[in-house]
């Protein structure tokens, strides 16, 4: 089994020509969902599906499906590979992208091989993952899954000032489908791990066994704007020096629990902001995730606690707005068991992980068994230009889906 | 002698409609140095000035005197009174034109009560006091006392693209005089305190006898701008979390230390600013304040040894850019005294303390003995509409300035 191969040629070349799809005047990758440009991303993405000589299919939301329908297969359901190819503003090439034109060249070996799947694959380019120009993120994954309903999607405004729904009509990805029309046997989405714990561990590849639980919060600290020279240090009310408490505080406590709990303060204003004026209000964000919904919990609970006594020993007041909040997601261990033993019978080193951003892979698990596979992110870095994965981990790990999904169609045969 | 009082009407009349010239079209008070709102204000004064029977003279700086020079005073130095009527944008209405016009009060008062005085008496408005539109701030009283090159000042380009210098020839305020052509006998400044200590401790004049060094820095923090959600605790080099811990260490040095020493972090901005990126760069400005020189640098010193530490532990790189630094001012001993007793043979409580903002006295004290006087600030509050003195606490201040005016001239008679 482990002596079949993706083309690596196809794939590579693929992947790089696409990175090449919505660059800005400065050169940058930008391909915004349902942009101008990523209208040219999906328009040769579905040239290659049809040259593949698969089904296109697009659903109301503008999820675009190529779908391969071996005869004898029927109504079964199919097996669903995939992800995204909306990126962020000066985006890197890999994110997302990897993992649709991956599926894709997995059919496509197939095909060529003469291998007959036992149910219909159908490869997702999902809309809107990123969540840049509409919120939230993994939008299209999200309906699709019912979890957010599709009139309610399409009437989002854009950072911009559009509207999802016209913009999708503008550019022809206003498919007639309705989400979910597709009912997935399983999910399995292949990514860069955006992280740096493969490459810090010398490992080739992550089987993802869950995704950590995502707690986003807007926290307001409001004090007294009083002169920085003519107030005492005891009699300030100082918003920028509670902020810096809170800020230290989720810190070290991440640090001491030895447990994968990460906490972010990402964004951070201060007002006034005038150097001899005490910051009469920080307002900034706090990221919390942890793969544990209990301990998540419990983190979120212990911030709560914190800002109570932060409130009354700096003398400030302090307010809490929920952003977003996403229990953590289990994936199925069945298929995290074969993509472990798939890397183990081509010897590539593996183990198991838990994905710390978010994935459209943890939508479609709330409908289907889904898994993960991710290799290496030089560096760790993601959302950027530098983001990096070398030729032959894109290969191993396209090798290693490859012969996930035909160990999937084998069994039922 | 404390029978004799200044005219309490007229200095709390003018004190208001001064502060009704320069209200934009919100209301707010905004007469910004050298503008054209600026302009009528000092044209108020002018015309006071001169009904008062003072003799105009304006220097090239812009810095306008009303002097009072009595038959017999001749050549002598004159005694030096007065502030600044420049202010901020949204300003209150005391901050300067207290001292200003209290000057001419105490003045108008004498000539009514036919007292004369040994010497002439000069009553100073000096030019951007605030630094808002031109920087730096204390400038017409730091040309004068030759601090700063009255090229160099005419030369300063402000935050609006003009040159102070042509707008001070616009606006008609370009005099002829060389600054620092009437070498001050003694310099003495009446002002609101801008700081809690007096309404704290239920006292109504402040004998100051000293002003704060002040150490303005900006210090950049770099680190890596990794996925909040994918990089372990363990593998960042977070920005904002160094900064925080930069504001945690200053804020606590300063309350352990229990001298007079404040440190502020002011402005505070955080690269990119997303929720979901660990910050790449922090950046912040850094405010220490002391009345003592060798407290200040050691506070620096202790800063600078921190931040090595920091750029250690936390494996970030810190730079640290000096924006301003002027050392502490000792003001005259017998001025203060003077101060002290006037305040006590009046019956009013009285403490010596040491300003934590800076005035044109700071600058007028490198050429002359020079001493503050300094009432309530309700709240502390200053540089904002609800800047607030009471009028007794103001016509009381005045009346001080006045006796202690009058000692003066009275121990050369």
């Amino acid at each position: 089994m482990s002596n079949q191969s993706i083309n690596a040629n196809r794939l590579l070349g693929r992947i790089r020509e696409l990175g090449e799809i919505g660059r800005d005047g400065d050169g940058r990758l930008v391909r915004l969902a349902a942009s101008d440009s990523e209208k040219l991303g999906r328009d040769r993405f579905v040239a290659w599906v049809k040259d593949a000589g698969l089904d296109v299919a697009v659903d109301r939301i503008g999820n675009v499906f190529g779908i391969w329908r071996p005869e004898g297969t029927g109504d079964r359901p199919p097996l669903m590979l995939g992800s995204h190819i909306d990126t962020v503003v000066n985006a890197g090439m890999y994110d997302g992208c990897y993992g649709v034109l991956s599926g894709l060249e997995v059919v496509e070996t197939m095909k060529a091989q003469g291998f007959v799947p036992s149910r219909p694959i159908a490869v997702a380019a999902f809309t809107n993952e990123e969540g840049v120009r509409y919120a939230p993120d993994m939008m299209g994954s999200l309906v699709y899954a019912g979890g957010l309903g599709v009139e309610d999607a399409l009437a989002t405004m854009g950072t911009d000032g559009t509207t999802l729904g016209e913009e999708l009509e503008r550019i022809g990805y206003a498919g007639p489908e309705e989400p979910g029309f597709l009912q997935p046997h399983a999910y399995i989405e292949l990514h860069i791990e955006q992280g740096p714990v493969l490459e810090r561990e010398s490992i080739l590849i992550g089987a993802v066994e869950n995704l950590q639980g995502i707690s986003w919060q807007r926290v307001t600290i409001d004090g007294d704007a009083n002169h920085a020279g003519t107030t005492p240090m005891s009699m300030r009310r100082d918003a920028g020096h509670a902020a810096a408490r809170v800020i230290t505080f989720l810190h070290d406590r991440a640090i001491a629990s030895n447990t994968p709990t990460v906490a972010t303060v990402g964004c951070m204003s201060f007002e006034p902001n005038a150097i001899n004026v005490i910051p009469s209000r920080a307002a900034f964000t706090v990221d919390l995730r942890d793969p544990d919904e209990d301990r998540l919990k419990a983190e979120e609970a212990e911030l709560v606690a914190f800002l109570d006594r932060l409130a009354e020993e700096e003398q400030v007041s302090v307010s809490v707005e929920r952003l977003a909040r996403f229990e953590p997601v289990k994936f199925d261990a069945k298929i995290v068991g074969l993509i472990e033993k798939a890397a183990k019978d081509r010897g590539l080193t593996c183990r198991r992980m838990t994905s710390g951003a978010g994935h459209d892979a943890q939508m479609i698990a709330r409908i289907a068994p889904s898994a993960m596979i991710f290799v290496p992110s030089v560096g760790g870095i993601s959302h950027n230009p530098k983001e990096f994965t070398t030729d032959g981990d894109l290969v191993a790990g396209a090798n290693v889906l490859l012969d996930v999904v035909r160990q999937f169609a084998r069994e039922e045969e």
